[in-house]
């Protein structure tokens, strides 16, 4: 059974991938974490963040809100030089991790056995999807949460607010046939608050988004403006 | 032109290589570097520790002694979500990185452009080679550092101490031909003081060691054994 | 909608898989087709065979058996030294491929876009996944086979007429649930005449083979001896 | 010692690389390869021609002009299914093999062992470097030919006859002070007969071409022109 989230993963909820933007490591990360946190705690929206490996421990210190690994390896500890262990994240203040990233894509046996290594190391799995076929075939190996990203909405750059909906519910509908209770982000598209707004209403219970926050010029205003679309 | 390492490499030297075990991962990678911290002062002899990314911060916090990352990918800031950021292990506190570890090889171009990431960036090279031929394809590179790993040494489990001198004082001589200033670590057959000692006779300024002393069961002891071998 | 196969893959079915066996490379790989169809002829029941790249041709022109490439990449025509084209294989003879064994495994949404390629092709896709839930995955990429390798036959050396029958019917009734026509072998465990009984017994409409065949002193005995099993 | 080529690999040489491109696949391949032919045999000029792996055996029966296959893998015969092995390269009829073509770049370990397979096997290495840093590092590991591509001529589109000397000249002179005796051929930056002409004129043995024959119009025409240049 796809394990239901922690009381305290409240939907919706707003994930931002700070990937390796420099606008978002180190120092920098803190203090984007921080405003993230700012945004969260006013308006009681969900909000975590997803810094890169090395800034996850000063980063879990700094905030009280969920932190994300990017990534994690499908290996149990031993001899991976250089390779990201579940253990490490989880004891460096991850609370969960992204998988399969369209910018690090996995292998789908590396796929399935990390979604079980994050369990077993009581991560929450958060993998990525870029098609609906692909979405599909990842709802059914149990994660967490699954971000879909329609074609429509990455290669084109069309938001989602601006797309036909069934760009979206298609995928929902087809995703919630072979796993009717995984948590569902939509995962492309997201720019402004309006995208916020309708990728909700058209049935996911959150976004996850990376250059949309880490990119804007006052990064404050625009995560409470995607917090406040949340809400309408 | 082959950088000279910085004053404060002095050889000879050693590295500990964390890799993910769980002897050395979160908490224990910081007693682990603590304890090599003192072996290293109470020796005046260089250890360096290469703990796991998320462990970076934390080590470089507790501890004097330098700091390798195990590992950084090709990219410059960017969209590269999950991947190993060479700023990032910078303003973690990293001095250097070990690159194309045995463990985790790169392909030759990429070999080529992360010793150019680390030198903009100011980290140390330490680039594993794992048979002489590539050894020397290594050292036309131009690393800061590399770590020969005879094939004697690694597949047969057979220590240096009790190896062919040739099979070390070979791979020297061909990488001394294209590339006279490298320093050369012994990255295989390192278990005990007596191994360090050979490696250090036969030619090499050093050995960059893992399980040796990370499985070690009193790793502080072991930690200042190989000190002392240096000096023999 | 899964395709249905055409009427020349009636089932059940035996695919052999030549992998780099030298014992069925260039001449032996033409030698071992011709058995393999001299025991389907014989005994009306399909075999097809998977010989290496270089090998279709001559294999497709010598046998009128059907031929299946081993892999194929996902590309289009274009630049992509040193991968292997889809169209190339359907012009080299070859009816159907191989997609995503265990030793050739692929990223999740490559093996999706490789069955596109696949069909737009008219070559036969055979998906292979080595765990109940990776093959469930499959089966919603609609492939037109998909070869289950349960773990119990896999890394034990269990056939599959030893193994608990559970190890297969479990796998077929999570496959049937999301896609009820998708043909199925059984891609592992089988060494023998009864292991080929007992994996059509099960559900499963074929198998998979290998060292089994490949490798057995008498290749065409052991040709018959599976061809007859089918029929018990 | 770098293995002098064997006397009917004269040169200067042509070879003809043919991607995966449509214009060069199954039947247009072995049209190709006759054009190759008849432009060789009337100029006396060493052309050899790198079909996908598939077409090797059509071709190598189609012509008597030397054809190589576009990479090989580092394995031995056994069980890599999907994988190309040197000993199927060289019964289908390739007299030696492109190796860490840019499009299908290999890690530092697999090209030493690859160039060692091909020899083993009695296969020409041609091993493609895609800077000079690359290009010396590869020269060391004496493969029988190196193809250097200067960044100036790929990402630019800028041909080599219209490029500062420097840029081919100096890698030349960086290779022949590791390796004397291997064979250097210009792979980027041919387009036209001038740029042939001048490649030679710089000191390359040759040049490795794709799309400026393959996509040409007039296929025979081009290579004749090129035969004839290598004349100037």
């Amino acid at each position: 059974m796809t394990r239901l989230l922690p009381k305290k993963f409240q939907t919706p909820m707003i994930i931002v991938n700070f990937k390796t933007y420099s606008e978002a490591t180190g120092r920098k990360a803190v203090e984007l974490a921080k405003k993230a946190e700012k945004a969260s705690n006013e308006s009681s929206v969900f909000i975590g963040v997803a810094p890169q490996f090395a800034d996850i421990v000063v980063v879990a210190k700094a905030v009280g809100i969920p932190v994300f690994a990017q990534h994690i390896d499908p290996i149990k500890p031993g001899s991976y030089t250089g390779h990201v262990l579940a253990e490490s994240m989880k004891e460096a203040g991850a609370v969960g991790t992204l998988i399969n990233h369209s910018e690090r894509q996995l292998k789908l046996s590396d796929i399935s056995e990390v979604i079980g290594l994050a369990r077993e190391n009581g991560l929450i799995s958060v993998v990525c999807a870029n098609n609906p076929n692909i979405s599909v075939a990842v709802a059914t190996l149990k994660p967490d949460i699954i971000a879909i990203e329609p074609p429509e909405l990455i290669g084109t750059g069309i938001p989602v607010s601006k797309a036909k909906p069934e760009v979206v519910t298609d995928t929902i509908k087809l995703v919630r046939k072979v796993n009717p209770t995984v948590t569902i982000l939509c995962g492309a598209g997201i720019s402004h608050g309006d995208d916020v707004a309708v990728a909700l209403k058209l049935g996911t219970q959150g976004v996850l988004v990376a250059s949309g926050i880490v990119k804007a010029k006052d990064q404050y205003r625009v995560l409470r403006e995607f917090a406040k679309a949340t809400k309408q």
